[in-house]
């Protein structure tokens, strides 16, 4: 529940004049410092959130509550992160929402976890694996800055060695190397006709998941790629900005059908030879 | 929660060999009937979601529970949708999670209000305005059908004229003719600091729209639009699809500051009059 | 020489209030015939280019001489052609322009036969090869059809199998399957320092393409895709068009650089064993 | 004529590892120097254009003759210039190739001056109208340079000012403020169904030139806007680049019927009145 009014404890952003951001917990006594002058947290505490408030260099900022977008592009990064355009789109694909259940690999500085974990609320769940215990502190932090820590289970390992989580999840999502490689493993953790989801950074890598993905005999598969344009907001001269960016990685979605290639103990399906199931037809 | 097995009651999907969906309930005793032949609905319910099945004619199906996506593609309409491209990036920009409360107008087909009832989860609410009584009763009908209805409030009205709803809303979404004209009454119901987007199909409408905002000193200002691309899934053959959509609507964005202009008595802010409380910089 | 007023014998364009466009060479007593009504080509003849001529069912039509870019789509196609969007890029890139010499294959349907035709003027010269004779008679029509026959030699042949042209070219373009095993044919016809380009459908051939154009040495290498979007001209709703082509082809290009490949007696470049000139760095 | 070999006299490009570019004309006994070194001229004359050459510090270069792109993209500036991917698509639509006649205002740096001198030939014209003194002399240094001078008539006026060229172009460009208002004044050059071409910055220029388009009558009109997308070339890694230019213009795109605007004593098509010859329809 967000308070009308900025709380001790908060976590709080100020916008400068210039847009540039800054995000901090709120705490009695403490100041916020920055070349434009000094903001003493008192000052900030008790003032209606979208206050626009002053150093004492009567440097404007606006204070407001983060929001999903700010908190993504605001957190420590070790690590390239998936960027918003992204993430709303895997959400709606991989059917994310309140008192769902998620399993992502690898966990790198967070921003993926922090989006599922707002998004399944208190009675879903997120799983986050990564074998580097400094991607893991890293994200930690991130996550209990926005106060969304509880809502994750860490799991500090390699995605392949993770025995299949009880119950199996509902989606599943891959942002690591060798994806295909890796599938395998991966889809053990997901329920019936659960959603899969991945990023990767160049074609090979799209072409050799596909290739994976028919051996897995996936289905509603899609691959594609989203691109956001800004525009400059000047109402008398509306231009699209003049850069962007023109690559993130492509997504690549898919869906479990049963059964599944681990019910099959022959691994047939994997080899190519034909299954008995399909002859008749 | 969903079950791994498919129930009677559940909205299921069948998606055919030609990737076609279509969405019904399950009914013991229906049929679901295409050109690819007759499927019973109680050789559906208690098979695994992901299941394989065969009509009479031998046309394979897969069962799927269907994902936000989906629903949101599947919807009965009589109006534009916002798209899930569009959409994901809405949720994330308007900070739209379990607990929110969001208002929305109009309602359209109800593809915007269906995506927002699902992120609040029960704690959250959606209050959705059109003065259209058809709009309003498809966009139920959808809701109804995908168990979403119990989160919405349904407003047969034109924005102007509801009284601010009590308590203010996180998040307020516009897709309506002549966004410029609404933004002022919109704004009444917008807790301080609170999230604003619209969708919006001309530049024209976005020049209003970012003079407007100017007027109401909102913050955090960004316009923008979101491409989506989708690729050939054949892992020999990867490339983009022939053609795509080039053109859905521009989104626009701010966030609500303090003191706003309706609490300015003397209009002062929007009849660009200096604000005394700027003189002395 | 473009006279002012439409003469027989020009190949004139006309443009419906629909904006169809169609084609044909003006010539005393004929007429054309469309589901809008009659024009009698004497009706046209001696009006200037430009002039609003009525059918007899009086719909307007716009006389013009065709533009390059009405040539290139109005052609008769039995292939896919490259579009404007590309050749115009590729002309830069290639260099081409008055006097060049230019080498093609394939063929296709002539449409960059046309543009390079065109852009060489009548001291270039244009090679275009093609085994299919049906390709190379249909790109002759639409060549004659313009008036850009005699700029261009046809060659119906398999690439490897044409002798290295004398002098050899400023500029090589494929369009042909199996683009990187054609490279080294190819490059044969291709001067000290000449510009190469390609057009090329899927990531995976830019991919077996690239590495081709690393073992034969190629410089200033670069692969793009270009996509254009078109608005509606309504200026009180500006707004790009509902649906655009995502995808026509990616485009590669090279330079040449001196000593080539097949100056190698040993074929040390292409087996990848370590080139003695370069042990010494 | 290009020679096989580089020639003093020459204009030469050299192309170091890290792909940077440099231009130059070729002059016995004259060094290129750079912080990968020095490169005497006199090893460089005579020898095959695309050699690799190296410094006396040991890093290769290789000597190119430049491209058409690459003169566009080295030229010196003080302005804006339009690149490449608007170019290419430019010429097409205005038809431009050798013997045609061209206009353009403004030159600007004189980008757009080159292409269209190396499309139309010896055969052809350009003339090229700038205000600005400063900006003519840069153009024609860098025409001089690229050997392209003798192919423009450089006209210092305001582009209102100048008496109706003759014999009027077959093409006509605008790159300039306020493009709608010099419409009318512009179009005095153009002959009877000539084409003409613009490029905007802001959305709002392209409603106020179309608008303007009505006025007078234009057919064949389009407005676009051209993205090139660059790759990066590992094979291995195929993959986008991470950031590409969003925006540099709008393009605007028309071709002139008679009788024009102009032609018009009592100005009915710009009143708005009706034009007794459309009163019968």
């Amino acid at each position: 529940m967000i308070g009308f009014v900025a709380a001790a404890g908060d976590l709080a952003m100020v916008v400068g004049e210039d847009r540039k951001q800054f995000l901090f917990p709120l705490r009695a006594g403490a100041q916020f410092q920055s070349h434009h002058g000094i903001l003493a947290h008192d000052d900030l505490i008790g003032r209606p959130w979208g206050s626009r408030v002053e150093t004492h260099l009567e440097h404007t900022f606006v204070l407001l509550e983060p929001s999903l977008r700010d908190l993504l592009l605001l957190i420590k990064r070790r690590s390239q992160i998936i960027f918003p355009k992204d993430l709303g789109y895997i959400l709606l694909r991989l059917s994310v929402g309140p008192g769902r259940r998620v399993l992502e690999a690898g966990t790198g500085s967070g921003a993926l976890t922090m989006a599922l974990a707002w998004m399944v609320g208190d009675h879903g769940r997120v799983i986050s694996v990564d074998r580097r215990p400094d991607m893991q502190r890293l994200a930690r932090e991130n996550l209990e800055q926005a106060g969304l820590a509880q809502r994750v289970d860490m799991v500090e390992a390699d995605l392949a060695d993770v025995p299949p989580v009880s119950p199996p999840v509902d989606a599943l999502f891959l942002d690591v190397p060798n994806t295909e490689m890796l599938l395998a493993a991966a889809l053990r953790h997901l329920r019936p006709g659960g959603s899969f989801g991945a990023i990767l950074p160049t074609a090979n890598q799209v072409q050799d998941l596909l290739r994976e993905l028919e051996t897995h005999r996936m289905t509603d598969v899609d691959a594609c790629e989203i691109l956001l344009r800004f525009y400059k907001t000047v109402p008398a001269r509306l231009r699209p900005a003049d850069r962007m960016v023109a690559h993130t990685g492509y997504l690549v979605f898919g869906r479990a059908t049963e059964p599944r290639l681990m019910d099959d103990p022959d691994g047939r399906a994997r080899s190519g030879e034909p299954d008995p199931e399909e002859i008749g037809e």
